[in-house]
């Protein structure tokens, strides 16, 4: 393949993670040690920036501000959620990024993100490509949810889990040390489709009394009849109990529970409830099982914990980034790099690719033998699967005031080289 | 004084917090140390296991265990909201407390707790003193609310401000990486009178970039057109707003902006139970700003963080409880150990004492002029104040799977020597 000379663009998308900047990280370093690449600009806030032209050159930030954002969390370069359809139905959306990366020689393009990122990314090559515009492009896996298909797991994941296996099982020994009157605790795990994020946080139960001591996952059609036995039962054996339930808990026909509505739909002034998941468990919990009950809904916290992040996701998110640019570099284009499981124990990863089309049109769910046959915590091969990820403390900076110090790019804005748009 | 020789009780009560069990390993540990002390019983959930004669034997665990103590968050030997009145009102009460001291030959008792456990400190000397039983009675402070009287502050709430001041100025790097669709985000801080804790992780907002951007405290009255006046304006600054509010705000008339009805609307000292600040406010900024937010709500996970606590607030909760015991080996009684700040900077403190009944019956409120003029958010007074209590990171021990090792009591029971006793 013959060697392309130019410029690369780098953008992250959709939700953050804790260590996406670690993958940014992994791109830019390796960009910058390539011959053949003359600058990186990044995106202001994903496509959204292309789109709009607004570019950033990295080349110009400090090597420090660069390495600090393998220990820095979000996106440093900004995210967004805007969605591209097909190729006919956002027609002008892609002529335009491909107009905007012809005017400033982009040759290189890593996409940060989950599988709408990847679909995006594989309808640009194929544009590209119709258009005869030599352009290089590569995904990098990015999400908390672990559900995008071809890979073993996703950069973000292992350090999702860790944080909130890690808050889960401390506020179980604040429920341990209160059940005399505090005596069950509701912890609200991210994850809308797939159970992978509570599911994953399970592993923090090592012992009878360590929590959740229940955990329910969207699979596994949710039951309030069920529920209740399960908490019955814990509440009998241990005196109290701490249930952690991914946010997008659905009922038999498939509907999240908390569109429901019934009984817990609204609270005791009739006010339609305001909140999510954890707020309705809460209210089962006090009703039908007559206990007290607290919830935490870590939310955004939970995708952000930097502080106490996974050494190898953080190692392994910085390698998928690092990899695409060693791949396109080397000729390829079109493909997503993949982490492959080599081995558990010693674990063993290597990287590998997958064709972008693939990866956007495919989605991972829980296995079912990863939860009980009750449906109500983890198996041995879940924690066998889960334990790998969450592995080691990845160092941070502290700061003199006592808390965490992350970096923030300056931001030397690109020139527009374009008319205006208004996508 | 002479010497007193006989055994020790040490009880923990109220709300947990990261560091109560570093107090408790202070107090068992400079027990141990002494050769008057025989052996250091605990209280199986405060002073509700001492009603019921449920004690065990701390002398008879692990000196790893004990040791353990200190990175272990909540309270390892359990605690209760249990409230005794008067002297006279629960005059049954304090008589049986006396007696099952008198029966196992404790002379001496440590508790542990807020200001409702002083105030029992302090009933249970008088009694003794008048049943002329030899008894030596110290309080050691915590609390995460920062609201005891007569101390500097309190152990317990310099780890909850270093968490909470994490936690969301990492959530802040989400909502600034997507800004343009998720533009706010509102965290709820505990605190049900007091803006101790809500003022200190106000420390993280260290430039105008970072979270929090907008502070809000019980003490200063809260109204919908401020805050979203407020709220406006910090939009249009920085695009985007990331709001700390304490759970216990309350409007001009002292009423709380949410207080739930019910069955659990209260706790058994008769305490409000809060929840749901946060859910309003999102509320409130989604109607009347027109801006989509989220909230985040730690809850429990605040007051437990042992993964990332202060360094300086593990090492003062186990001074007091060893201050605690050398004072009472040394003929003291009816005292609470205090910390007094004896420079910010370099930081230095030293410990004094302070009367129980002075404790007891004082409350200390977040001073105004922490506080700017249009009370949204700290001042320079507040950081001087916070940030040497935040200082350095409390050791953990991390296990083979990369969750934190935290210990338990075996709990070796001690015989009964008194009749059953219904409370």
């Amino acid at each position: 393949m013959a060697k392309l000379r130019g410029k690369a663009l780098v953008a992250q998308s959709g939700g953050p993670t804790t260590v996406i900047n670690s993958s940014l990280c992994g791109v830019v370093q390796e960009c910058i040690r390539s011959e053949e690449i003359d600058a990186v600009y990044g995106a202001n806030n994903g496509i959204l920036g292309v789109l709009l032209e607004d570019l950033f050159d990295i080349t110009k930030e400090s090597p420090e501000t660069i390495a600090g954002l393998k220990r820095t969390p979000s996106a440093a370069a900004g995210s967004c959620r805007y969605k591209l359809k097909s190729l006919k139905d956002s027609a002008r959306d892609y002529e335009r990024i491909v107009d905007v990366f012809q005017a400033h020689g982009i040759r290189y393009f890593f996409y940060i993100g989950g599988n709408d990122s990847m679909d995006t990314a594989d309808k640009l090559a194929q544009l590209a490509a119709q258009k005869g515009y030599d352009l290089r492009i590569m995904g990098v896996p990015k999400t908390i949810d672990n559900d995008l298909a071809e890979t073993d797991h996703t950069p973000g994941y292992g350090s999702e889990v860790k944080y909130l296996a890690t808050t889960t099982l401390e506020s179980g020994r604040d429920t341990e040390a209160l059940y005399t009157f505090d005596t069950a605790t509701v912890v609200e795990a991210m994850g809308r489709n797939a159970g992978w994020i509570a599911a994953g946080a399970g592993v923090g139960h090592r012992t009878e009394e360590d929590a959740p001591h229940l955990v329910y996952v969207p699979e596994i059609p949710f039951t309030i009849e069920q529920f209740v036995k399960d908490v019955n039962e814990t509440k009998k054996r241990l005196g109290r109990v701490v249930v952690l339930a991914s946010e997008g808990l659905q009922n038999e026909k498939g509907e999240y529970l908390t569109s429901q509505t019934g009984a817990f739909a609204k609270d005791s002034f009739g006010h339609v409830q305001l909140g999510g998941v954890a707020e309705m468990l809460k209210a089962i919990i006090e009703k039908e099982c007559g206990i007290k009950c607290r919830y935490n809904k870590p939310g955004t916290a939970q995708r952000n914990a930097m502080h106490f992040a996974s050494l190898t996701d953080v190692n392994e998110a910085w390698l998928v980034g690092s990899e695409a640019v060693k791949a396109a570099l080397a000729g390829k284009s079109g493909f997503m790099v993949t982490l492959i499981r080599e081995s558990d124990s010693p674990y063993k990863v290597t990287t590998g690719f997958a064709p972008l089309e693939k990866v956007a049109n495919g989605e991972k769910f829980l296995p079912r033998d990863f939860m009980n046959a009750e449906g109500n915590h983890i198996t041995e091969k879940c924690r066998k699967y889960v334990l790998p990820l969450i592995k080691g403390e990845a160092p941070i900076k502290i700061g003199a005031d006592g808390l965490p110090d992350y970096v923030r790019f300056k931001r030397y804005a690109v020139a527009r080289k374009t008319p205006a748009f208004k996508p």
